[in-house]
């Protein structure tokens, strides 16, 4: 799948990771590699290879100045573009100058992240994908990133899976504790009824040309059912519908950084103005994380996410609190990779089952001819998540194309 | 050996760790498998995997609730019995309720400790060996529990192994400095002479249906030996004689968590009377753990157990306190698996070399039928240590026979 | 390259981690080796395995007493030699006492260092090689002892490496800092103008009986160079020229603990007289280490070594404090073994090239016949580095073989 990512531009950085002209470069790893980035003194990002190809000392600890990062054992000096611009210990006229370079890929600024493309360079894309949230302005979306210790795979299926939502982030009903769990659990938002009342939905999996869109159908009324429309947009983008009618969108990108570990950017966004203070809360709950530039999350499996056994018994399904940190604590809990051949899905999963199709649908494309078509269609980005009460007999996507498609 | 193991009930948890019914899950690790542990409404105990059968997330997290325990991603429910009872995902009439399960093992409570059984079900004894800990009421017996980072068999070998006893448990005698180290060492308990006195006993080892017992001997009178008698009882019990006549009686269990680690069970008991608080602090001298379920003790590998090189100069043969901690340090201090290929072993270690060919005969008699006799007689249990003067010419088991017969 | 170290002595304690006769012993890994070593009643050291023969208990444990490492498991006992002195748990006539034997090397104390030497005794060198900071006067020298976790090569090339030194350990012109990074670079120490003004010296190596002498030619005048002598001395030593003239002069040993880590004595001493606070002072740079025995810098990796990015911008080459601590930083950053396949070496390079050739010249020689030359030649190493200014046509030994060569 390495190969696949790397025909699409990435989202791996925020910018306030490279705050400004030449400051402090940083560690990166991206698909199983180790990398440095830094902003240059014009404000262009550079992300080259950690190890200086002198003789391998690590560029973290290089000097960030005058439109180049300098490795300090014998200062080599490399540009944003790979180029080696001084080797002040060798003679002035030396070949090595331009006979050596060092690994570097492109890297954007774009829509609220910072991006890199680390494919084939007669195959890069124009622009990254036009997903919704990089289209608005930037006090139309919030992000957060947060470090998650398993394999994307892992994420994108959580994002995905709407079939846990009614469970895992479920409340419980306090004034009655003498009845049975079942009975007391409450969907995280009453304003949707339907999520706790029909903890079973039947889902429908559409392939489309940006991967997959997956309707969930509850019985809402005699003559229809409540539908929710959640996208899963090639490699590792997943969309959710709102919680509440008019509330903000969120969507997620699920960036490897290598096989046990991925970014997880967390997107809150309305379409036509400013989040409210109320969206903004709700969009921070995903990322509790440590302020010292890790992104890793306050609470992770070493305190067994803070669950509270006696929270677990009386207020919510798990004890744990944060929408966020329950996903991540059922994703984490199975292993870095899961041992897929030891699942038993059902049909609550069909929606994993369209995911790993799609995946397998990209790898062979790229197997094919080194290129794959979502990469060169940003254009085809441009859906969003919904949730409709429609009649019955009419088709989920029918029901939905205005709702779902960004103009 | 793991096989072997399974063909017998073995004590894995204190009763304090699962305290009463719905109480929180635990983590249990047992011959190398993860697996949870809960008590139900009705007060018994599951043993399962401790991944979910549907996506393999942890069961650890699960909510214990209405006799049964519930993963928190989507719902799944296990008895403790392993049956599946809900699965609120999928439709009322799935088969895969019915077809689906997760591995569980019996459980039983008894003696004091849980108990598990992880064997083949058609061979499942009926009760736990009748040690004599187990027998006799509660408050004759005192039991703690603690973690050692070694395989079980360093444990078991030093159980057995009185030869060491009057060396490193041994005190130094403060009032004569200036002897050197061997006329100075003072033996633990100061009414048995004999074991500082002479310190390279004659061991015999005698096989027995339930494992080995073995006799040190050592010279009392011109016409009189001093016998202490210890019992190797298959696969893991080992049972030593009271270091002051009238004292209560001490014994281990060395249950394997997996190859590098085991649980150490010890136990003090009187076979006719509640303990008294001296032999209660006897007793708790073997756990000095942590208070929170790991059982780890508090002073460990990381910290050299606390070495004191003064009270190691001047006030005992290790500058270690504690005989538990002693113990430990020199059986982790061999790595967690000794290489037995580079050891040599003398006339002082003809129990190691018996115990060893016990296993041997264990794993042997399971490789040719599956069973093993031990398992199917509690009754071969109830012996007891004891420590005797016996007459020149008598044999060590015909003069203790009644002293080591639980009737 | 295990096998040629073992035809040598190698430095590996300092005289204050076996403080006096008795004291607690010590563990000890050399050449990938657990060793425990210890001082015994009469002042003599040995250096024995870590594990006793018979149970294999770590001896670190051991209790040392009246010339003697006793294990405190079954009281086995060691005299430096390795030689069985005692067996209490064994019968007094047992021969085993004369059979078994535990590994030991022999160690001599010498130079302000102990000494061991792990190689074919019929081969043992007379004496260690006499490197003049052996010879001169205890307070004529100053020995500093710290752990790198590299291994030991990396070490040995940064010490030869005097490419680096302008530019790894330059201090920034604090008066202009609107100019350029390289205009602003000053040299550590301000009166060898010539390391700053040219940073890609003409580098000459020399095949010699101890090793190589490095000749690190610089551009003084229209008719004179400057050069600098350096020399790495078989198989881990290096040596540098006083960065001023009349200077305490520098040299360092590089002793492998395994693969991946090394211990690095840095000393520094005068040939005609005692260390002046100023010079003990800047010996004293290369040692800020932990004071519990595991000479474990006070700032590691795990910190990124201190950096301090605002001084890195304002006033020094690398933001990190201590010419010590900036070349433990890029020789660790590389990894604890460089993938030398993954370098691009320059002509400032010569060095280490030189370097390599003589490690498998050493090999070469010591598979050919399982001895050193070297080893048997410590008047080889009398040698030592130094600065000089040269008219041109004068060769680099010969200019300057009086100030090289230790009487």
């Amino acid at each position: 799948m390495g190969k696949t990512f790397r025909s699409m531009w990435m989202p791996f950085l925020m910018p306030e990771e490279l705050p400004g002209p030449d400051c402090p470069p940083i560690r990166v790893r991206l698909l199983g590699e180790d990398l440095v980035a830094f902003r240059d003194t014009n404000g262009k990002i550079g992300l080259l290879d950690r190890y200086c190809p002198h003789r391998r000392v690590d560029l973290f600890f290089g000097r960030n100045e005058e439109c180049g990062l300098r490795c300090v054992y014998h200062g080599w000096k490399f540009d944003v573009s790979g180029q080696i611009v001084d080797m002040p210990a060798e003679p002035e006229n030396t070949r090595m100058k331009a006979d050596t370079r060092i690994k570097s890929y492109p890297v954007i600024e774009w829509g609220g992240v910072i991006w890199a493309y680390m494919g084939d360079p007669a195959h890069m894309p124009e622009r990254p994908p036009e997903l919704e949230w990089g289209l608005v302005p930037p006090d139309f979306r919030f992000i957060t990133k947060r470090l998650q210790r398993t394999n994307y795979a892992q994420g994108v299926e959580g994002g995905i899976d709407s079939s846990h939502v009614g469970i895992l982030h479920s409340h419980l009903d306090a004034e009655h504790p003498e009845r049975p769990f079942r009975q007391r659990q409450v969907s995280p938002n009453l304003a949707i009824p339907y999520l706790a009342s029909d903890t079973a939905p039947k889902f429908f999996v559409r392939p489309t040309d940006y991967g997959m869109a997956i309707g969930a159908r509850r019985n809402a009324s005699d003559t229809s059912y409540y539908w929710r429309v959640t996208q899963f947009l090639a490699p590792f983008y997943t969309m959710i519908a709102p919680i509440k009618e008019g509330r903000a969108y969120m969507g997620h990108a699920w960036t490897p950084i290598d096989d046990e570990n991925c970014w997880v950017f967390t997107m809150t966004w309305n379409s036509d103005r400013p989040l409210s203070q109320e969206e903004l809360d709700h969009g921070a709950v995903h990322s509790d994380v440590m302020n010292d530039g890790t992104y890793r999350p306050l609470v992770t499996a070493e305190t067994d996410y803070g669950i509270d056994r006696l929270r677990q018994r009386l207020h919510s399904s798990t004890g744990i609190e944060g929408i966020g940190m329950q996903d991540t604590a059922v994703q984490e809990s199975m292993g870095p990779i899961v041992d897929r051949s030891r699942e038993n899905l059902g049909s609550g999963d069909a929606a994993i089952v369209g995911f790993r199709k799609a995946l397998l649908k990209l790898a062979t494309q790229w197997e094919a001819g080194g290129v794959l078509d979502v990469a060169h269609h940003p254009e085809w980005y441009r859906v969003r998540s919904t949730a409709a009460i429609l009649e019955h007999g009419i088709d989920f996507q029918a029901g939905t194309s205005a709702a779902t498609t960004v103009s």
